[in-house]
């Protein structure tokens, strides 16, 4: 059970590929964009500051994606986010893009690290961050 | 004289390159999200249908740019868009790139043409596409 | 079993992050590039060709992916590529992306499906390239 | 009267975008690889630890192109490097790409500034990187 984070995207040109849909790793540029708004507007914590000042990383290591319809450019999308694993040094995020029929295109399961941005190792999650996150699980 | 179009933007960790600004190449990207949103929002014309349906591309033959400040991750810019000149077959943009303080950090001058996506030689401005760019250029 | 396709890489300024290493997505954009030399100049099946000229889309539909150790902008990393399963209207590739010293860094199975690019639907796997899949997958 | 570094590319599928050509913001990546190599490779001093050790940015502050004909998909074309002017705390390079006939596709001038990667200031070119272009220049 979690909270749910939206944003609405239109696919752009510069997301497609020659056969005029969504080259696949844009998906994931889309999705980083997604959890920084997430971090930045739903938990509260200014994501440039988290990396920047606070040199802590939030590198993935582990991601499954499935990929189900396409997107064309021009596509009005939604893309979210939910929590579905809080870890010591590590959280789980189901990610998804939508059509504006609401069917699912993508679907992904992301492990991001805390990491200490001098050392690139793995540090717990900054309490500030655990806390907004645990808030962000209990809303309805 | 000319109408303005604008679009509020948040630097994202993906446009930054290992010194923590923008990577110059990404300011090239989100001017082209604004040149899309211009003609399909300010222009009403969509620019997916045509690219795509039409089959009208609008390459960029010339292009020259001046970096002025440097952004950097998390900043909220705002980027800027007027026409310089109406041609047969082109058109000139001038773009820009601003702070939250309002002063230009980036200033571009993009001449785009008018091209057949089948033979990629440049053909005249499509008719409702002029006429609704004179109509830009005319608003105060 | 199966033959290996290898190339190497220096990572550059443009695939990293503020954090100074490679940015997720850009291992993606590099294993499609990896995919294309392979079908071009392992399979010798021109990928543009088929592309553009044959419209047969390869898509991925599924990515699985680990992220084991960082690369560092400058690095000099070996991408390789295996093919785990040879379906009817796709197939399964192990890619990776190893150090200097040879240890993974990053290791994916992707599912890669032939469509036709006018439809977007899938197609059986053509027969000059399910045959040169084939034979690649004989070599020792 | 300057030497020249050129190095052999392949337009890439993520070169190009709905219309089968290159997206014109990926000649701005393919050219500063050029310049890392130049840089790493020509001049002799790896530009990764330029960057990431001794903190010296390499950021533009003008760029002016000129884009004369189309590259495709699978096209293999040359990247061309010239110095046009060695100044204090500046260089301007002559940057082109140039298809498998040698005519020139895309022409660009660009004036990079070297800096201070914590203030992000202007500094004097460092004494080696000086030294360096100088020999460049005058290769035959």
């Amino acid at each position: 059970m979690s909270g749910r984070f939206e944003r609405a995207q239109r696919i752009r040109f510069s997301h497609c590929d020659p056969a005029g849909i969504v080259f696949f790793p844009s998906y994931f540029v889309l999705f980083n964009g997604l959890v920084e708004d997430w971090v930045s507007d739903a938990l509260g914590i200014p994501y440039a500051a988290l990396i920047g000042e606070r040199r802590i990383g939030l590198p993935t290591v582990s991601l499954q994606t499935g990929f189900r319809a396409i997107s064309r450019m021009g596509d009005a999308v939604r893309l979210g986010l939910e929590v579905e694993r809080l870890g010591l040094r590590s959280f789980t995020l189901a990610l998804d893009c939508c059509g504006a029929d609401g069917a699912q295109r993508v679907q992904a399961q992301q492990v991001i690290v805390t990491t200490d941005l001098d050392s690139h190792r793995a540090v717990e999650i900054p309490e500030d961050l655990r806390a907004a996150i645990e808030r962000f699980r209990q809303r309805p």
